[in-house]
């Protein structure tokens, strides 16, 4: 493509926006929405902004049967000087198109698509709200859309983005949640796609789901495929424990997703001088962890809830209550600096805040 | 539901059909489709044959987030007599409920959705193509369709039925294909969705697909995803071999889909009093047998295909070509006597046939 243009077509009876009480996560979407379509041979075309709309699909489209789809999560964030900035975007944008090499879709100029999010935040930008904890979540996906019933990468797609306004992921926020260890079901396993954002790994997650919500907890705990022994991730979440000081987390084993938030905190972490290790952590070493009263902290980290405390751990018929049920200290300062950098109230030293300003904006046919 | 009828608009503009040389898998679709709505409270309700149309679909529709979609396929068939016929459709419907169990969806009414597609079938009997070897391909599926971009299972979901004029789904036909056997990816594990007829399991497969086809085979052998030892499946067909004599197939363990086909054919081997044996298959020991000239036969299983034969199996660096790449003995009486079933030119002993008549359709409004 010589040029790189995104055509803009307003909407014509704009929404009312909600009031923050209104906020939940992902019910209710803005104005406009960002579509690029993906034809062979043309490649990606046809960028453009339009009025959020019903898609219109063939039955046949290849997305409805064999599930080749990937997605992004990100928000944008109103700050105390009336600005409005992303969090690491090219990170998700990475993420996404190491996505599309496992699920044989085509790569996607990431710069492009990062400025078409940009411009299409920036025309929404009195869609984000003020209030605290709330921001404008960026659902960014891909869908396979050629009118195909059979087996094969297909040769049309579609990438588009729409908005959502948020409040808080969970309704118990930074507190702390009851988490299940999961023995039955399985989220992921090297050689499979535990490592892409795609529906199908989200899928599969239900039922394990549905059965810990019955009996009271907020999110399973995942353990590895092959011997049900280590920890992979936190329902939709990666996961850190804070054992005699040191903060571990599951190294990336090839079934885990490698989470922006998870990458942050290490960071962080590392910023901040505190012991930080990627390793493989079984669930029995765990509990030997909790029995000799060296559990110190249990958290998951993930764009939707920042960071969300675990405080109760449940394996086996034995109950791993955390830091008496409270929010431990680790997870609250990388909580406060975290969401503190992402709204602008606190210095960002590692360069992760993307502005978006109209200047920044691609040119409009 | 008190009466289960289902209303009927007809299309204005027939499309013209396919030359029987113009028929290939999947490509081209009747002019009716079958659609019925599930929302909360109300259940399975409004059912319809349309025009064949594009969905509306409103762009957070779960399905294309988080993947949460089953689907099934099925065939009808032109017999000598002129009949329409299909070949246990019932064992599809009742696999899609074991599907929509695992994936969260709600029940079907089994009966109601079959009396239903004879309907649709009977209304597009014209569309059965009648030359040798062709069907009329019959995909049930049901996606997710409340917009929210949140894990959790919907809340409205729609089940539609599309028909396709249909060719042979692999160009060898009945000719043996060369199979690779795929150490890196993995299809499923047990606690997983391998059982369940669902998009992620095929968008999972299709990069060791793609990359085995760049080596000229023309599907992959997948083996267990905990040690990496076991046959589970060959492509999208359940897989059957013949050592020394007894036919013996990988057993349903808990990541394996199961087959109609690989459930007739095991009793159609059971009819004919020959050994056939369930069982956990190493490819070690499928290598060692070949090595002993044991091996005799190799084939795959599915609705797509009917019986595939494997002539080449390419494993670690070695080639074992089977049956001196020629199609088997087993799978060729296989082939025969399932087609001449399905197309209603042999017995049927099992009661295998449902006939498609006008009598045993529906009330329409």
């Amino acid at each position: 493509m010589e040029e790189w243009t995104v055509e803009v077509e307003h909407c014509k009876s704009p929404k009312e926006k909600p009031k923050t009480e209104e906020l939940e996560f992902g019910r209710i979407f803005t104005d406009h929405m960002l579509v690029i379509d993906y034809t062979e041979p043309v490649g990606w075309h046809d960028a453009r902004i339009i009025p959020y709309q019903p898609l219109t699909i063939d039955p046949s489209a290849m997305v409805f049967h064999y599930g080749q789809s990937v997605f992004e999560g990100l928000k944008a964030y109103y700050t105390p000087d009336g600005d409005i900035q992303l969090f690491r975007p090219e990170k998700n944008l990475e993420r996404m198109n190491r996505s599309n090499d496992r699920l044989c879709i085509p790569q996607i100029d990431e710069s492009h698509v990062l400025k078409a999010i940009k411009q299409l935040v920036h025309m929404e930008k009195d869609w984000v709200p003020t209030a605290e904890g709330t921001s404008l979540y960026i659902r960014p996906f891909i869908i396979s859309t050629e009118p195909f019933i059979g087996v094969a990468p297909a040769h049309h797609y579609k990438l588009i983005v729409i908005l959502s306004p948020v409040g808080a992921y969970y309704k118990e926020g930074i507190n702390p949640v009851k988490i299940a260890v999961e023995n039955t079901f399985v989220r992921a396993v090297k050689g499979g796609t535990g490592e892409a954002k795609t529906g199908g790994n989200y899928a599969s997650s239900l039922k394990a789901q549905e059965l810990c919500a019955k009996q009271g907890f907020t999110q399973v705990l995942w353990l590895d495929g092959v011997e049900k022994k280590y920890i992979e991730e936190v329902g939709s979440m990666n996961v850190f424990f804070k054992i005699d000081g040191e903060i571990v987390t599951p190294s990336l084993n090839g079934s885990i997703l490698e989470g922006v938030t998870r990458n942050s905190v290490i960071q962080l972490l590392k910023h901040w001088q505190l012991p930080v290790t990627e390793k493989r952590i079984s669930m029995e070493e765990l509990y030997q962890a909790h029995m000799d009263g060296t559990l110190e902290e249990a958290f998951g980290t993930g764009t939707a809830a920042v960071i969300s405390p675990i405080g109760q751990l449940s394996w086996e018929g034995k109950d791993l209550h955390i830091n008496n049920g409270k929010t431990g200290k680790v997870a609250k300062a990388l909580y406060e600096t975290l969401t503190g950098i992402q709204y602008g109230k606190e210095k960002d030293p590692f360069n992760w805040i993307e502005k978006v300003t109209e200047t920044e904006t691609i040119p409009v046919k």
